[in-house]
């Protein structure tokens, strides 16, 4: 190998130091590059083509449930953001303001959309008249800005990738019903294409969204046991509805107000797949989220034939999976070392010896599991892989967080788990919000979710031994 | 009908006033919405879904050619946007500015982005090192914003959707064969999917983009006559390079700086399909581009069968288009202006009797044309139709731009032409900016490109009579 021919550089281990892991697969393995812009990161053809995937599949789902999209402004006057209490107080911080277009200031300050209920609020106040124009179901894909102080790429930066859903319903019953749908979305979505369980549940008072009446949440698992929140779907009933004069007629001819809810995922999606699947040789990516599925090496490429065979196979197989070769002028070595790190869920090795037996050589990246498989065996075996590699992908993760989902039934309990192992903390808790923090306070695990799946094991709360309401997870989070 | 439905009103005749006209066409077809942020808009689904189109498909010609997709941040600090003197000049007086983050003031204010050709640069500067990082092909979709004083839906908007696609080369030639392939690809977009024929040509010195060697474009003429610039491709040379420091080292170990290009188009396409196909109905849209291709309107359907049918007439037909019904309990003839407002491409109406003989109607969009179709033709006739609709609308929108460019070889032939005519007008041109700068504050013709397909009809330039260097299409603009 030539000098100037970059190397593939070992990462940090997980096990000894994971958020150094974390940056160094995500530089690594090429998703994201720094940029100048303080708190912002450029998101690089690997890691957009991720998202493209995950923005494809979860809006051919949202279009299933009657969703449309539409685009909003960016920007949002002051004035329009005070409208609802809760929501300014709660957005206001962290938002970025324009005071300038042009050569002149503004009359009246623009903050950039941190998220957009307001926009969608003072659109249908205009936009909706009667029970005709509802239900309302609308989404956009965009980005957002939050003026954080600390920020890691895809987890916490001033400006990320999102969509947000905001939708408008005549009754209570309808407005509840879509959010919890729009939660199932979510859940499916994690389990089914980026194989993470997730918990689904409903934040606590403290937790809840800014103006909601009630936000639901699926919380995952990362590697190293910390919970990372995943999606929300917020119920706001017709508090934004009142602030903002959003009513229709009904089929009495009488004005009511809207029911409104708000659901979001971002481009955390990938900082989560990162977490969850990735080792120390890089990122491991579930095939249904692999913008490349299958890379195939060529071995000793320089003999005659083997190249076109690599690109006759990559032909075949591009009419069942998302395929590429790597016919760059690096050793086979380096290449596995590099796709390993990018996370491709298989690699198909064929030099002058498999192209004269028939056969290509498949390797398992998540792990590494090798076979041979015949030419003509192709076709049938790397479908059946990459369900295969999917459906594990899922049921390690799953193990991994079973294995780490404890049950606290005394105070002790719980400060020995935070201190001593890591995950999910299932106790009972008493309700109260200034409990709450004092558990937050004195351990660094928050409230992740009531789950809906509750379950009873005490009758007291875990920290101060009043009578328990809900059962809830624990956990510290990203 | 119950007095609360809302009835399709008439629009201002396109003959009568063009830019009411347009109004009317893009709030009665509810492509957009009016917001309380002053100069934006609110792409409603009806627009969001063309704009939809619009990406699917040229991001599709473009990932044929190499094209990657990435994100940039949306801020540009000002110290990165003043890195480049004629971009700087070109672009500081029309954007909106960031002071403040959070509770603070900024160190160092940020624009949003009105163009990210200097973001791309500080990226490259950083992540080009070798020749084998070459090319660099990367585009993204975002909004990006120019602080406009005089706005117009789609037309002129503070905020606007678009894609800019910035590229990096190891060679002048590599840049500029990049620059004309992009304007082909949308040249061909616009005749093939947008029906919509384009003069394909070089901006003036005057009328090229900031920091560019070389802008090419796309123009394409609107009903009332006047020109639209529909897309741009600008070849940068070294330009760029040299101020962001963006080199590379070749084979043979020598640092050198990269050449550049961009190009992009916006939501501005949509306002280019209104004008273009538009009639004093309402919208027209080529089928390629129309998000529902066949609106099926059942008549009498409360009749038994009736909405049975127009049900199973639409899942046969979403096979191969697609399709929709209009169940809601207006009347047919409501309906029929009301998907016609709305530019739907074909209309099928089966009632009772229809459903008796085995058949339905089909009436075109574009010319009223009615034909009764066999329900067992539908599969055959229905694509048909679609793509001879297509056809026409492009043979329509050609003959009327054909119809509508002038040659003028004389200054009173031109003035002629701008007073009592429409359209453009090719002249021959010395090539002088100030001869230019003269001919647009006397006629408010600009010079729109000098097209790739050159003619000479006179030695001189038609304003000056100097030397003419180009023939040059002129015209007014929007």
């Amino acid at each position: 190998m030539a000098d100037d021919k970059k190397k593939v550089e070992a990462i940090t281990s997980m096990e000894k130091d994971f958020a150094q892991w974390y940056t160094d697969v995500v530089i690594k393995s090429e998703l994201i590059g720094y940029t100048s812009v303080k708190g912002c990161m450029a998101i690089k053809p690997a890691g957009y083509a991720i998202w493209e995937l995950i923005q494809k599949q979860l809006d051919a789902k949202f279009k299933e449930t009657g969703v449309e999209n539409v685009y909003m402004p960016m920007f949002i006057p002051e004035s329009l953001l005070e409208k609802e209490k809760d929501h300014v107080e709660g957005f206001a911080p962290e938002v970025a303001w324009v005071t300038h277009g042009g050569l002149s200031e503004l009359q009246e300050k623009l903050c950039v959309r941190p998220t957009s209920e307001t926009l969608f609020c003072d659109f249908y106040a205009k936009d909706i008249e009667s029970y005709r124009d509802l239900p309302k179901v609308y989404n956009q894909w965009c980005s957002v800005v939050r003026w954080e102080k600390e920020t890691r790429p895809f987890l916490r930066s001033r400006e990320f990738l999102w969509q947000e859903g905001h939708t408008a319903h005549a009754t209570a019953e309808e407005a509840e019903e879509r959010t919890i749908q729009m939660l199932n979305v979510y859940a499916d979505f994690c389990e089914n294409v980026l194989a993470m369980p997730v918990i689904k549940g409903q934040k606590t008072e403290k937790e809840k969204f800014a103006g909601a009446v009630a936000t639901y949440t699926i919380e995952a698992l990362m590697h190293d046991g910390k919970a990372l929140q995943s999606g929300t779907s917020h119920n706001f009933g017709d508090g934004f509805a009142k602030a903002f004069g959003v009513q229709y007629t009904d089929k009495e001819n009488k004005l009511q107000y809207v029911h409104q809810t708000s659901w979001g995922v971002t481009t955390r999606l990938i900082g989560a797949i990162i977490m969850v699947h990735g080792d120390d040789n890089g990122l491991v990516l579930p095939p249904r989220i692999a913008p490349t599925q299958v890379m195939i090496v060529p071995i000793m490429q320089k003999k005659e034939g083997v190249l076109e065979k690599a690109e006759e196979l990559r032909s075949a197989i591009s009419a069942y999976a998302r395929v590429k070769v790597d016919a760059s002028d690096k050793s086979p070595g380096f290449k596995f070392a590099e796709q390993e790190m990018r996370g491709i869920p298989l690699r198909l090795e064929v030099g002058p010896r498999d192209i004269e037996a028939g056969q290509a050589i498949l390797v398992r990246r998540d792990n590494g599991e090798k076979e041979t498989v015949a030419f003509t065996d192709l076709e049938k075996r790397i479908p059946e892989l990459l369900d295969t590699i999917q459906k594990d992908m899922l049921e390690k993760a799953r193990a991994h967080r079973d294995a780490n989902t404890h049950t606290a039934k005394s105070w002790d309990e719980f400060k020995d788990i935070i201190e001593n192992r890591q995950g999910f903390i299932k106790a009972m808790w008493c309700g109260d919000t200034e409990c709450e923090e004092a558990i937050k306070a004195e351990t660094g695990a928050s409230t992740r979710c009531m789950p809906f799946e509750q379950e009873c094991f005490s009758d007291v709360c875990v920290h101060c031994g009043k009578p328990a309401k809900k059962m809830v997870y624990f956990g510290r989070a990203y």
